[in-house]
């Protein structure tokens, strides 16, 4: 199957025209749960696996070959940009990343180096090629960051957060680090997804994962500009995903923001979102990750609720509302891909 | 300050009733940010303190002598029923709760005991009728518990979660056992709550904090029948406070499951929050608990934002939209309570 670019379901769910069906693809779809990727990962570390671009493109291509998925995306992690602007990080143990050197205060901020990504991230841009090659066309390639506000989360609190205490205190409390700190990985998130986009991605999403602990006011003060300004800056042609969790009273912010498509998670219905949000965008969700260890029947109804939530209006990509889950069935998540296509299809 | 019941700022608004100001409390009112309550926390545990009744009663009232607030809420835990239905646990060393035998099938739910609060945790009725003869009608005072999702999600996970995998695979795996602990659990929390209505609390507030990991359609079936049988076994002339964080979308479903007043986080604005839900129930919230470590300025101008949204309207509870965390400056806390009365005064 090799389609002009504008016949791709998941190219046109971007730009809501109708497809055949409705496409899908998966938060983490290559990851832990495939056996593929577990084989990998005795050899490798996982930050290994994200700098080896020949690692990196057979990652993204793994479940390319088990699951019927309208779209790849490349194999990375949002936090890559970080390393190269000076903020080493490394994954421990069932602990997620850990930064040993936090950003506290304009000191701080002032070392963070504007990078050029088609050096010192070209592992990324050499992996992006080597996919596309390899696709041959068959899907989409989606390149991926994370959004301003969520890297912030992760260099000031140095590491995942319960409660946001040391980047909601440094954005009420120090108003010119927090801004300052924002520009600066606006810039460098700006430069990051020029890159990918230049390296061949047909699509991007900005991952602002963590957005969801904050208000909507804050939201709107102290991260829509930044979020914004990234959104902005990028080519208008690459259709852009704008995607969070727990942002329930956030969309219509979020749609400010910018995206094509905004992702939602599981814990609003995909019919209010997408009424609140407005039918002049996409929407891309919302599957709860814990429905895909089963039971099967399970999976079916909850495919089609939100399958009718979306009401067969174009513009809806099928995910989950956020990434696959360790132990996850893989026979599961092949059978979620299948029935979508088969619950949505408009051939008659 | 002596006032007739019905009088009460606090009690009016549980109500929708005018009031002369806007009341308020905070959630952890008593708790470690104030240099009493850890001079006491030095010399027992936390679990001390809850279980001896004049020490609870003590801790009750520490924050009435330093803070203007509208209500006291007796010291407790929302995990205490669960110790005598026979899962233990401890606190773990800045952890939060650990169960160390989590209820993980039917076995484990069949040797769950009903309790007997009045005996069984007698050492809360007491604590409840000391601190009810040591206000002498100087505040309502509010009991409390866990609601039945929050409990099971610890029981079944062995403490705080971050997907909730466990608990949300016992609702879609095995329906019969989720069935049994929930009613199991609704059953100990209607004796629990009504032996402390009898015992003197004025008010009740069912803490479902984490309820918010749900989608509206779960919630709706595998947690509202639940919460609702509590709430509808009361005594209705005790007034409820129906709370949780990250419900933007569970909203109105949490109203349908019961209380006089919904509690909301800042995740949502409240005149938004309120309009959903409707205004023949009240609201309780919302404010960020970060903000409360200032500067003073950002407090001032929350606070005039949330009451502005609240529109004047009677049945508005001003509360943080979570508990006060631990550095919190007592001074921000006990500048907030002045700020609440001074700006929603309807004095002239």
């Amino acid at each position: 199957m090799k389609e002009p670019e504008h016949q791709y379901p998941f190219l046109l769910a971007c730009q809501r025209k109708p497809a055949e069906y409705t496409p899908i693809w998966l938060m983490r779809q290559a990851g832990r749960y495939m056996k593929e990727y577990r084989a990998l990962r005795k050899k490798f570390s996982f930050l290994e696996m994200c700098k080896k671009p020949e690692l990196a493109a057979e990652v993204t291509l793994q479940p390319l070959q088990k699951l019927n998925v309208d779209a790849a995306i490349i194999f990375s992690d949002i936090l890559i940009p970080l390393e190269p602007m000076g903020v080493a990080f490394e994954f421990a143990k069932g602990e997620g990343p850990v930064f040993h050197r936090p950003i506290r205060g304009m000191k701080d901020v002032e070392r963070l180096r504007i990078i050029e990504p088609e050096e010192e991230t070209s592992f990324l841009m050499e992996a992006i090629r080597i996919v596309r090659r390899e696709l041959e066309g068959k899907v989409p390639l989606i390149g991926f960051s994370g959004a301003p506000f969520t890297l912030a989360s992760y260099i000031i609190e140095g590491g995942h957060s319960r409660n946001y205490i040391l980047t909601k205190s440094m954005m009420y409390q120090d108003r010119p680090t927090w801004n300052r700190l924002m520009e600066k990985l606006s810039e460098v998130l700006i430069r990051y997804l020029d890159a990918q986009i230049r390296a061949g991605v047909q699509a991007i999403q900005v991952f602002d994962s963590w957005v969801g602990c904050l208000s909507p006011d804050d939201y709107e003060e102290y991260v829509l500009p930044y979020s914004k300004k990234v959104m902005d800056a990028l080519d208008r042609s690459v259709p852009m995903i704008h995607f969070g969790t727990s942002t329930s009273a956030l969309l219509p912010l979020m749609k400010k923001a910018g995206g094509n498509v905004i992702g939602v998670d599981w814990r609003v219905d995909l019919d209010e979102a997408w009424a609140r949000i407005g039918y002049d965008v996409g929407i891309q969700g919302n599957l709860d990750p814990v429905v895909l260890f089963g039971p099967v029947d399970l999976i079916k109804k909850e495919v089609k609720r939100i399958l009718n939530q979306a009401g067969g209006r174009p513009g809806h990509i099928f995910n989950l509302g956020h990434g696959i889950l360790p132990n996850t069935p893989v026979e599961h998540v092949s059978a979620l891909v299948e029935m979508v296509h088969e619950f949505s299809s408009r051939k008659k």
